[in-house]
């Protein structure tokens, strides 16, 4: 029985590939199969489709967070050591801020033809390393055909709505769910994890879920073995009792 | 933590009185706290209201299986060897078939005074021990009255609705969960145990429900603590790490 491992991420979301390393990491020690689902979840909607180029990310930043120039420089430099301290290049440096609707649309897709972990992988890659603009569908077309996938089916289904209604649903089960920053982990439908947690946390998530699916297994083979000794009545009538006690 | 345990049953059902049995051994061993909620069912909703008196049950059963009299009267014998062995006095000779709707509706009643499983078992007695017509609204003030709950409200309760729709939502939801046959336990919302199953199976139910309630009480804790730990990005922007690694 495989584990189910749902993530809520987003793409334009430095976290979010930190934590699918962690996951990866927790992954490699986990004696079990899983079963990935990468779920939508949009930072920023209402980012541009048409992202300028040259962008200058540390002003950005700034204004963002409200502080001078140097401290936004000291922030990006921090994130960058966490991102290679797991191996990830973040270059921010060259990072064009983008809508990520229709990548999320994309990722619904591949996941019908079991590739959506490796697009996933290579938009993060995209956005965070090499300063693609992940809204233009030249580029998604592209990064779908480098894990495989049929380069004229991306381009229709990007020129259309499709799985559009997959994005908005995922979306609106983080709303319940009361999500409200990416990367969020359920496993076994049971274990919430929030933000990009160290793989011993998310390998205990998953030992656990595992353990208890199996038990919750064993139960119900224990009940069907012994069903001959649940006696009961039913509309019919009752059982008879199987043996004089 | 308390730990939920529902069990649908009917009174005219001598499997459920065994089961009740069976289950409060069970609960004589187990370490924790429990909540007890009977839930209705009608093994025959069509059941009379005046059921006569002085009823051949040998006959009755005899008919109902298809079976000559005699068969009928082993099966008797059985089951009452059966309700012997748990220390109950199964009089089917003075039996007397009833429609037990209102008594589920006083159940319902019982139970905002926490008195229900007072009053289950003085129903049991009542119908399997004591030849009672628990459909006569006299007999179920008499029984109300004996638990300690007020003789008037109950008349009240008797001679209005109240409380009809819980034992038909109670039938819904044993419809839901594909219950044809009682008693039926569900055991900390979990796990399902159909039948009057023994003592130790229901109380390893009992053990399994209460440590994974345990679990996942740790586990929450164990994520508020970890809190911090989780970096993630929300709208307002990413976490900055909170170290350099």
């Amino acid at each position: 029985m495989k584990t189910r491992v749902e993530i809520w991420s987003d793409i334009a979301c430095p976290w979010c590939w930190v934590g699918k390393r962690n996951l990866e990491a927790a992954l490699d020690s986990f004696e079990g199969d899983v079963e990935l689902h990468w779920r939508s979840f949009e930072l920023d909607p209402s980012a541009p489709k048409e992202s300028p180029e040259g962008v200058d990310n540390v002003a950005r930043l700034a204004r963002k967070y409200g502080v001078p120039r140097e401290a936004a420089q000291a922030m990006i430099d921090r994130m960058v050591e966490v991102g290679a301290s797991r191996g990830l290049d973040f270059r921010f440096d060259r990072l064009r801020p983008s809508n990520t609707f229709d990548a999320h649309r994309l990722l619904h897709w591949a996941k019908t033809c079991d590739l959506q972990d490796s697009l996933k992988e290579q938009l993060f890659q995209a956005y965070m390393r090499d300063g693609r603009r992940i809204s233009d569908h030249e580029v998604l077309v592209d990064l779908a055909a480098s894990v495989g996938l049929d380069p004229e089916r991306a381009q229709a289904i990007l020129s259309s709505d499709t799985h559009g209604a997959d994005v908005r649903e995922d979306e609106a089960i983080a709303g319940q769910l009361g999500i409200t920053g990416v990367p969020f982990f359920v496993i076994g439908g049971r274990y919430a994890l929030s933000g990009a947690q160290p793989p011993e946390l998310l390998l205990k998530g998953l030992r656990r879920a595992a353990a208890e699916a199996t038990e919750a297994e064993q139960t119900q083979a224990h009940q069907a073995e012994s069903a001959d000794r649940g006696e009961a009545c039913g509309p019919e009538g009752c059982a008879l009792p199987s043996a004089t006690p």
